[in-house]
């Protein structure tokens, strides 16, 4: 498995608005595009931070991931998971992974936000964290 | 506020030495440093991802930040933090923070893990993250 670079770590959050006001006036970050990815139920919000981004999250359900997360963290936002820019492709690195006897959320790779095709790896299966493969934008 | 580049993120995780090998063997990342920083409670594994590091953080004491996260989360490991690199250090950041209203766990910088500056942002503060202020290792 070849990882480039950290393309982005996502951060649920209870309000976007909010959180985007936070990240741009105090942190001095600048939001650069807001997207909804209907089938995740998320809205997302982006910035730049050197070679990755920071993705935020707000749920538009309450069945979405985020929610729960949210709903889990007796309802404070947190780190919910880092995306890994893959050299060769998010299918490639996923069969990978299987192969090593690591258990996948995603069989196949999906659409992510901004178009990119990703897949995430079960935390059971990594010390806890959530980790996504991503398609390199780069590439 | 200047962040350059995110320094590293930090996760939390119940024992070190599997974790690395996850990192390793799946991941195909490769340990560069492993190190005991007594005053947080931590030993922490580093590994280079393009410009950002992976620190895996275990707990070496029940009343580490790193035991309490993982107890809260049900004895799993997770992504307990992201360290934003500082272009104008972390004391003048702090400052800022402070300043613009935004609640501090560390008044003052204190030395973390490489010998470098940091301080943290108190989560209530940051719509929920946990958020650290690092000292630019490259200046």
């Amino acid at each position: 498995m070849n990882i480039s670079h950290i393309e982005h770590v996502g951060i649920a959050v209870p309000n976007l608005q909010e959180a985007i006001a936070f990240y741009e006036n105090v942190l001095g970050l600048k939001c650069f595009a807001i997207e909804e990815v209907a089938d995740q139920k998320v809205r997302t919000a982006f910035f730049k931070v050197g070679q990755t981004k920071i993705e935020l999250l707000e749920g538009t359900a309450p069945e979405s991931a985020i929610c729960k997360f949210i709903e889990k963290n007796g309802g404070r936002g947190g780190i919910q998971h880092i995306a890994f820019a893959m050299e060769d492709g998010v299918a490639n690195a996923l069969a990978e992974a299987s192969e090593k006897g690591c258990q996948l959320i995603d069989k196949a790779p999906r659409k992510g936000a901004e178009g990119l095709n990703i897949a995430f790896l079960h935390p059971k299966s990594t010390c806890g964290a959530l980790l996504e493969l991503c398609e390199d934008p780069n590439k």
